[in-house]
């Protein structure tokens, strides 16, 4: 039983998507793992340039490059026809195929057929591994900690990996754990909780960070939230399974509901910091909250800084935001 | 969207099982939903006697039965060989097979293409609908109870069921809705919920009690327990989505730990208690405890009675342990 696991390194697929909202997958694949990126395929000079070297299926497969990873996300999610000669070329070539759209690339024959001849790989990372355990609650070694939020969409996975970033520049061993699908294809590994049985959500949690070094950290990226009507018991299975050391909660200012759910009020810090803490009791007594990440993105510096030294001084946590400033007041705490 | 429904009435296949206890699920529609069954179907006159007519496949057929149920579980969960020519024989004849048992009924292509010849339905109850919602939380109306637990395997099931027979001999309309697959087989209609993707845990436990009479009541089976290391989300999704007025808490004296978890203590009822509405409210505000429900099969009369007294005491709710005197006392707080 194990994680996904993709193989470096990439030809990030863009395509003739100009709107770089609709490329932010390859984008952060960039951002935050550039060395695992060989280079991007552009159908289009009029299309996003993430800034690396343009190169072709051929020229891909001769430098050695493990995997095409679809970098863009069509409108309604589905594979576009004019992909699939490429795709096709890519499986020819041996290249790991992988995907976060709707579509699951297994249901293309003629796709899987050339997979099968050359061995390569077909991953959608919104399919979580075929056989998973229950969660057994036994305390593994190594520290934990675990972006949570008040909402859905606001800022838990790049808190969690400028967390690993802000950790390893101040010394410590750490590694940025993926719980999404889009997580997934950025860490190169992970598996897509909301996708997995019910059943063994925090066993899949459990492995998604396994023993290891007493002093290593696992940054684990949160999923949902723990007053979400729709996907709290996702963010419960995960909290059980991680049994985080440590946690942020992560929040968006404005937001007077949860997205999507008009009816349910965003509830406020300090009822997800209690309700985290009692639920993550139950798997590590020790947990505790280390801090508070904003998404400041609507707000200038002089704002956001007054707003986050407010919050700050309210629950006596240090609160950053990740993406202006970094974490290392969170860091300093660990 | 719906929930999965089965074809009554049933022929109950006891095969050659002489022994009740692996005959449980059998025992329990006989117990619970005599009108839905048509007779028994037993290889051996050595095999356990449910108390129905006897009837073979062909007599079933003429009468118009509508499913043969597997009422059995063998060792192990698979199907014996023995088995499948009385299973090919009535997926001709047009019977819907179902089947709680770990092979899935739909890998046996003879099966499958008896079935489809017939028109019959090949249903094994672990496999939830294909289509499922997220969990909206939007208020449903009707009345609605769910039971839930200390632990897992205490009651919760039988619980329910008496629950929906006192209501309905105290004039209410009631309904027990299944959330496992034994529930599902001696209601012929429910989801399970713990084979359920993630996502859709609670807008699957939304689908199990629709929009209802302001007065009707329904009675959910409960699954896993809110302090359980493996389920606890599982029965979190169930909560939000069944969004209870009144809950029970189902409890078995002399259980130190959570069962095949021996590092986790039993939660205390008031913890489970506290515990449930907490995370309740977010969905319905105005739920309650009404009741708590003892396992004593361990115990004497005398005893049974001395403890039930004493934790209705403890707590100020009713105490009562359905298979020993019925749920009266805690309809009455309805």
């Amino acid at each position: 039983m194990q994680t996904l696991e993709l193989r470096p390194p990439y030809l990030i697929f863009v395509g003739d998507e100009n709107r770089l909202s609709y490329a932010k997958t390859g984008k952060g694949i960039v951002d935050w793992r550039r060395s695992l990126c060989a280079g991007q395929l552009r159908t289009s000079t009029q299309a996003v340039d993430l800034g690396l070297v343009d190169m072709d299926v051929t020229e891909a497969a001769h430098q050695g490059v493990g995997s095409l990873v679809i970098g863009t996300a069509p409108v309604g999610g589905d594979i576009p026809a004019q992909w699939w000669p490429i795709l096709y070329q890519a499986a020819r070539a041996g290249l790991d195929i992988v995907s976060g759209l709707h579509t699951r690339l297994g249901d293309n024959a003629e796709l899987r057929q050339f997979a099968e001849q050359s061995g390569a790989r077909l991953i959608d990372v919104r399919n979580p591994p075929e056989t998973l355990p229950v969660g057994t609650g036994r305390k593994r070694s190594g520290l934990r900690l675990l972006t949570v939020g008040t909402d859905c969409a606001l800022g838990k996975k790049y808190t969690a990996l400028q967390l690993e970033k802000d950790l390893r520049a101040a010394g410590f061993a750490a590694d940025f754990r993926a719980s999404g699908q889009t997580g997934i294809m950025l860490a190169g590994q992970g598996i897509p909780i909301d996708c997995v049985v019910a059943d063994f959500i925090s066993g899949a949690a459990e492995l998604l960070s396994p023993d290891n070094d007493p002093r290593h950290w696992d940054v684990i990226e949160g999923q949902g939230g723990i007053f979400h009507p729709g996907y709290a018991a996702v963010s419960h299975g995960l909290l059980l399974g991680s049994q985080p050391d440590a946690f942020v909660v992560c929040h968006q200012p404005g937001r007077s509901h949860i997205e999507g759910w008009p009816g349910f009020p965003l509830p406020r810090i300090q009822e997800v910091i209690d309700r985290t803490l009692q639920i993550g009791h139950l798997t590590n007594p020790n947990i505790r909250c280390v801090g508070i990440s904003i998404n400041t993105s609507g707000l200038d510096d002089a704002s956001s800084r007054l707003l986050m030294e407010e919050i700050a001084d309210q629950h006596g946590l240090p609160c950053v935001d990740p993406l202006r400033g970094g974490t290392a007041a969170i860091v300093a705490q660990l």
